[in-house]
């Protein structure tokens, strides 16, 4: 049986490998232009921010998980005097700080909400099952490091990603002050809405249950044109990007759902010049147009579900035989009780996971097609 | 300038061409398996199912655009004795019916909503502004054929796809009905709710509006362990075919959304043994486990916007010079009045290309890993 | 079975189609860059270079086959007054002199030297035996129409592809004068060459066997920088793209197989400087220095094999039962006598499809790295 | 400028990263099936048998460099309990023995012979000149890795490929004792050429010069139907995956160029039936018809230049200024002499390479298509 599934993008190219305690967790990007400064420093704070318990407050945060490890990058490959040289540039950081045993009695037995009865049928049963292995939220780490590298070519673009909380544990946002985004830590544009969200996910920490939301993210910046046609529409490429994140369900762009209900009076956006240059009136689509980039701001929105380990006892199965020739195999009913460290609400880790695939998906169009502009 | 997009799939690629009122449309097949089943009358059929104008139910149809076109496909290449012979398979639709004389003014003129604005700057000027050229909507006649390819290929497996509108015009199916979908020119499991959508339909076509509306679709049959890991899961693999859609602006699968406000001790599909074989005891999460099948029916909703093409006179810039060699150009202000033939819904037309669509990357899915169950 | 190989290319993407006795034979190429002038008579005289029988002299052809075919190419899309859109610019020829009759027996029995039989296995016996069917060397037609427009982007570079016979039937050039190339029906640069060529390939044709070669091909005008690294180094691509076309059974580049022979100091390539320009004293490398093109001519060679299709009796297998679940069939030994219509010496009507095939690679290198010098 | 191609194969799809002196070099394999046994001691074996100074006799390599270099193997990711689990394996070797002393000066002035100059141009001078940086032979370490695990997959279907040298520094091998392979220091077939050839290249060494030679390689049980038509035929993915290897100067398979001077009579491989089933009479196909492997040998040869490092002092020129916006820079002649520790011969290492890029092409083509037989 083949897989694959583990690059992204086709000139920005993203390779990733590593499982959640195994040795250790990386990338390989092959496609980066020579000549961009790359330290180890720029991929380490990108890193820390993305880090379980990272805490933007300097408090401790409520809403994810304690554990602490350092992930500390290394730059492999790629990089000579601090700057990229066009051959691939590997990045790797070791698992240092893995608790196995917390997973003992998971290989056969599966967690409701995670990957591990599909991988195990997938994979004859050949699975690192320990933390989730591949299907773990740490595989993002990797993502996160790659979009590091990612976001300095955007930053030659002039186009800057922000990502953050707009809804968390049942309680929305109800502004968008960016400023306000690591001054929270659910990094919701909204201090006063995020001391919401967080009372509401200590109490779910206490009932041992956990929380969804919605992240939001703006793309300013970008020049026009940006995207291809058909199949591999900007538009396209973010919501695959935007799925390809373990926890989210939907993606919307613009107005998204909203705009099944509007009038095409309300919803086309109208232009106008100014200065001889074209201006839009509105931006119903939120930045997209055809599947292309139309310069306005890119804007979209993707739902997070709860985190599925929980610490409620939960009814699944397990599987009590091996898989015969035809991949059949048997299973029995189990209840099951999680244990470990684990986030309540997975929003505020997702930011920078969000940014950083946006990114990828950004600078491939970009080295895709240096004439936009 | 490089661009491309449009090819889709890994295994079962499918390359679309062709514009609007160009010579002919349609698409190149590499990767169908030797030996299926296939003539000129099975593509033909899925075309005439999404014809503009096709009545499903015998009438006039309300929603759509009255342009008739015969839309006759032809097997240009693999196909030998009504068998696919491993080799590309052409499939080919000449354009019989442009009326180019109504897009006369719009080489310069941009339609709100549209591509064209967009479009223009990527390719420099150098466009079939004819009635969309290649972004039309008419480019998914390629899709639907491929998907009819596509199709053969599910069946054999046992798996059915079938889209529905949900939603148009603000009015809800109240119940899913599959065997009401082919009754109603909405292609609504609902007919009483399909009437009532029609009635907002003809009150906007006589305002020159238009409306959108929400189409689900559902897959049964669906073996477990489809899709890839990590960037290529089978939701972002979806995700990525559904917002490829023109008028698409929005993906979700399971609860979607609503996940997101939703407790794990809720959206966590628990499950069971029943004779020795695992069940879900709920189905929150549309199909899918860590992006990869889960044996359970896969369900997913996206938003269609309302047809930009509308009859009220709309704000807009034309441009007025060429493009200088940084790619610059001047622009006026400009009142557009569209004329022509158009949708006012496209939700009963976009159903077929959402089957299509999902037929593609179900075949291709399938044919990466002839191990899944 | 899942089976691809029918796409060349990452940036200007070919994807061929069509079987020798099908509808139609034919490309789509994704990626070219909008804004080439590009008419159907461009392509036209490319094919019309490749056609069987196409005479250079004025005379009948010695070398090749007899077979009278239009192959009256046609523009389906991508082209718009004249100007390529950067949409997809599918191509299509229509077959319209099909003796099938003449390939009646071939079905079960496989002519020795031709992919019959290994088609026969690979695709479950599901193959379109006419002719050849995909495997036919008619398949380089779409190639030729491909190259042709591939050119174009060669030209704006500056950049030149000249083929040409430099050994058929035993007999080599002396001489490389490329004025005489198609003064003669070898396409070889040298026409006293030539007519000894010719000599002894009449005198095969009447014996009922045949010849094979060499084309070399020169490539000049390269910027240096072309190739990537690693896998993707330019000599290659153009080694796989050589060994693609199917009589094709050996290439070298620069002094090939002869700088196994030859020592370091006398192989490398010395440099000295001229007006603070570099500039080579030699070329044994070929124009090509760790992948990636030096400014230096590209110089390469192909070894062409005899025509299989020979008018002697010849010894073979026919298959006597279909495939069992396995895979399996039973064969008998048969004897096999050709008929029709075949060329003795493929040289001529294969230095087209070499420098189209040429073409395809740089055309993709130039698209794929902007800025190579 | 983006770069690429480190990525070889679709299905089994190994990456490689890593210079020379930089801090580590490997590989990331996406797409190998899940349940192969895999060790660090497998893959270290055959790392081992590529290491430079590698004695194949337990003596003292005449036709190799020094560099003593333990190139210690981890692997990071993909295996767990010595069985892959169908996710990214990744292999990294840290880099130890480093000398970079050895090459400070060749930042500007270029080897002849060698990547310097089109990769400084490439590149825009950003690159890693150390040891030849990512150009460097050292880079094959990563594919042999790579190739160790490949040949786990041919294993299961009972492949073998065995390289060997056939030529080196003018003399030729006469035999073909594969049990001698291994015996002498060349890696020739045969025990008597190779001291005579061992002798030629102890003269080179002392005339601070170098050689070349041709390397054989023997594909056997390869079942029929391998490969893709058209554009991926095996001949031409071999050919690619051959010149690809830095050194490699050619490629024929079967009878290759001398394919060119042979008749169809000769050259076609007739079949006959052996109960039931059909054999080949001869093989100067070299196991491959029409693109597609034939169940005979598969048989094909590379040329590879003499080693480029020589000592005698040789005339190049450096680079005298940066670049400008347009790419171009100042160069000035320079004379330069070689130190620091280089092969005189290279064959001997790259038999070992030779056959992991086979292996890599057969297990994608295998991958690819599961119903070859």
């Amino acid at each position: 049986m083949s897989s694959n599934g583990n690059t992204f993008g086709k000139s920005f190219c993203v390779t990733t490998f590593g499982e959640s305690h195994g040795t250790a967790l990386g990338c390989v990007i092959d496609g980066c232009p020579a000549g961009i400064k790359l330290t180890k420093e720029m991929i380490q704070k990108a890193l820390d921010r993305r880090r379980p318990g990272a805490s933007v407050t300097g408090e401790a945060s409520a809403s994810v998980t304690a554990r602490k490890e350092a992930d500390a990058v290394e730059i492999l490959s790629g990089v000579f005097n601090d700057l990229t040289t066009g051959t691939p540039i590997a990045l790797e950081v070791r698992n240092t700080s893995q608790h196995s045993g917390d997973y003992g009695n998971l290989d056969l037995t599966f967690r409701p909400g995670h990957a591990d009865y599909t991988y195990d049928i997938k994979y004859n049963g050949c699975r690192d099952y320990r933390g989730g292995g591949r299907s773990s939220g740490r595989e993002t780490l990797a993502r996160v490091a790659a979009g590091a590298v990612a976001q300095e070519i955007l930053k030659q673009k002039g186009i800057s990603v922000t990502a953050y909380t707009i809804r968390a544990a049942g309680v929305s946002a109800d502004k968008r002050d960016l400023s306000q985004i690591e001054e929270n830590n659910l990094r919701a544009p909204d201090n006063e809405a995020a001391a919401e969200m967080n009372k509401k996910i200590e109490e779910l920490r206490a009932a041992g249950d956990s929380a969804g939301g919605v992240i939001e993210c703006l793309v300013t910046g970008c020049p026009v044109g940006l995207g291809e046609p058909v199949f591999e529409k900007l538009d396209a490429a973010l919501a695959g990007a935007m799925l390809s994140i373990g926890a989210v369900k939907g993606f919307e762009i613009g107005d998204g759902f909203a705009a099944a209900d509007s009038l095409g009076s309300q919803n086309n956006d109208s232009m106008h010049a100014e200065n001889s240059k074209p201006c839009f009136d509105s931006n119903h689509a939120g930045g997209v147009l055809g599947g292309l980039s139309s310069g306005a701001d890119i804007i979209f929105r993707v739902a997070v579900k709860p985190v599925p380990s929980i610490f409620k006892p939960q009814q699944t199965v397990c599987r009590t035989s091996d898989f015969d020739a035809d991949g059949k195999a048997e299973y029995d009913s189990s209840e099951l009780q999680i244990k470990g460290r684990h986030d309540v609400c997975l929003c505020p880790r997702i930011v920078p996971v969000v940014e950083a695939m946006t990114a990828l998906v950004l600078a491939d169009f970009i080295l895709r097609d240096n004439n936009a502009r």
